[in-house]
């Protein structure tokens, strides 16, 4: 076989491996034609999810009809109710979130066909039921009953209904709307990636969605963004924050939330989240960790020359809504279940396994000393 | 960002896109510089495991301690068992693989350590767990009752045991034996590579491990050796099969067992099993499929050019040996666990976060049009 080296070690960067017709993140970031300015300001996340999925923003009676069949979904089957009840109270929220996608798909009518259609409804009981999953688990750890969504609201007020038992402001249900809408997709990062080359083997899409959550509980991807809190936390008042951040660095302490493979001039999805969440912690009483990340991300910058990513804005966002902070990488996965499912959709239908070649750096060959013989 | 179109669309084929020490395939396949045919004959499964996972061959001692490890482990939390047992019967036997690796995560008392030593104690965990998992699931669906593993025996002799109700004999033993050692480990194979992906993001072990069961699940992966011996109980007799496999050629049907994106030459897996599950045919009365399959590959190695691969003798010989089909994908997961941990722990080792680019295919920037607005 010829071999040719690209990217060896270099985690395949700048390398294009594939087309995509759901994203861009050349020139102005863009979900099929739409800039993410556009659809933060102006759209609901169902409606990005439906265009992630169908190719097109939904017309009125498209944009009802979809939210009804996602309300009419949204609901557990009693045995992953039960399962998530007999979980250890200190499970990671990202192990229930992949045992919860695993286990929808026994329950899942369409589970053996795996033609565009039926993958469709699979992605919308997925988009309706991820959330429940992490809303239940969340509901047992804190004393509470499971609960189901109410099918007139939007997936933004839902999570925030289920996860804080709190009736959520117009304020703080738009901004939960465009961090949803901004962890929607992303082009092929790593857990899009993941489950590219799952779908590439023609597994069908709940393993595909299954691999890609355990790819974004990386503390290299969607994992950061909890990571970004617990910093926060640590560093506390603003007074604080210069020393901590320079020691930090001094200590060569990788913070999360800054910097990114793809964009090196900075994260159009920070642009715009950082009004939204500036404003949420005026509401909320919240400006002392608003300039303690201040202090931070200029010190970053400027010695280190990292832009802020999405996840500095998203978790200072979550924290002023009041989530705990280990749902928040959970939260990335009911956003980006809509960009995972359009690009295993578009594997499958123009599809190639995935299989590339391997550098041998181990031994060479060497005779077998059988058992008797070894030292 | 600088771009460089590297294998899109095709699948990364011959393409280098990171360095391994645990296995190469160009000249002699070997596991970490011991041949594939040594191995085979000369080496238990476990051993084998050891190898991938440590790097050298176990002493006597050392191997001893290993099994003893692997035995000990061999036991299902009992919510992992309760979860199983509710499960609908139908369910997709790989399926039940991806949930019970997702679940063993969350009573494993390693699961937040991404260490070395961890990872390896949870390896040795899963490679004497997911074997349980299967067969629990599959003594359910049978109307058995729960067994554990026999800590005393060996993988190998576990399986047949409790999937069966059966003692083995020492030739089905060694038969199973040599099919794990040579589904162990296969390189940059898609399940291995998605495993790796995932753990590039510094995503821990099971997330890996889950990840890469949903790849192995796939026809164009894994899958395929259950397709074989569709194919072949299909076909039946032998009188049928130059007929029929004429005609499915002439129809374009994909015969699964045959070609391998590496391998134009031939499998070397196939040379070392063919003869193993010939002898298997023979003493248990199963010369006819023999047949059927001898005039199948004749007839696609002369008209398509395609060698068999390592699947086309493996469902053979899992049928001789009694086991169902659904279970012969499973069985593979069993065996490559080993392959997939080495290959993760590596990753770990020297990291880069695997994060390509893509060829954007879709719509160009368009205005954003209010819903009110839209047809």
């Amino acid at each position: 076989m010829t071999k040719s080296t690209s990217g060896a070690g270099g985690g395949l960067e700048g390398i294009v491996v594939g087309q995509t017709a759901v994203c861009t993140l050349d020139g102005r970031m863009s979900y099929r034609g739409y800039t993410i300015e556009d659809l933060a300001a102006r759209a609901e996340y169902e409606e990005v999810a439906y265009l992630l999925l169908y190719g097109e923003l939904p017309s009125a009676a498209g944009l009802q009809a979809f939210k009804s069949r996602l309300g009419a979904a949204a609901e557990l089957p009693a045995p992953i109710i039960d399962t998530l009840r007999a979980l250890p109270a200190n499970t990671s929220m990202m192990d229930v979130m992949r045992t919860g996608s695993s286990m929808l798909a026994h329950f899942d009518a369409d589970v053996a066909d795996n033609g565009r259609e039926a993958n469709l409804r699979k992605t919308e009981r997925l988009l309706a039921r991820l959330p429940l999953v992490m809303a239940a688990k969340h509901r047992f750890d804190t004393g509470r009953t499971y609960a189901d969504a109410d099918p007139g609201r939007s997936l933004a007020a839902n999570i925030l209904r289920l996860v804080t038992d709190r009736e959520p402001s117009r304020e703080a249900e738009q901004a939960m709307n465009i961090s949803l809408v901004l962890y929607a997709e992303h082009e092929f990062n790593a857990s899009t990636f993941t489950a590219r080359c799952v779908a590439s083997t023609l597994a069908d899409l709940h393993c595909a969605i299954t691999a890609a959550i355990g790819a974004l509980k990386g503390p290299l991807h969607g994992g950061a963004n909890e990571r970004v809190l617990e910093v926060l936390e640590e560093v506390g008042a603003p007074d604080n924050a210069e020393s901590w951040i320079r020691d930090a660095l001094a200590r060569k302490v990788r913070i999360m939330g800054f910097g990114h493979r793809v964009y090196k001039d900075g994260d159009p999805r920070t642009v715009i989240l950082t009004p939204v969440c500036r404003r949420l912690a005026e509401a909320t009483g919240n400006q002392a960790m608003e300039q303690t990340a201040d202090v931070i991300e200029k010190i970053i910058v400027a010695d280190k020359k990292l832009p802020a990513n999405v996840d500095w804005p998203s978790a200072r966002l979550y924290y002023y809504l009041g989530l705990p902070v280990s749902l928040y990488t959970p939260l990335f996965v009911c956003a980006r279940t809509a960009g995972w499912a359009a690009h295993a959709m578009e594997q499958y239908a123009n599809n190639r396994l995935i299989r590339p070649s391997a550098e041998y750096t181990g031994p060479a060959l060497r005779p077998f000393v059988p058992l008797a013989q070894r030292g």
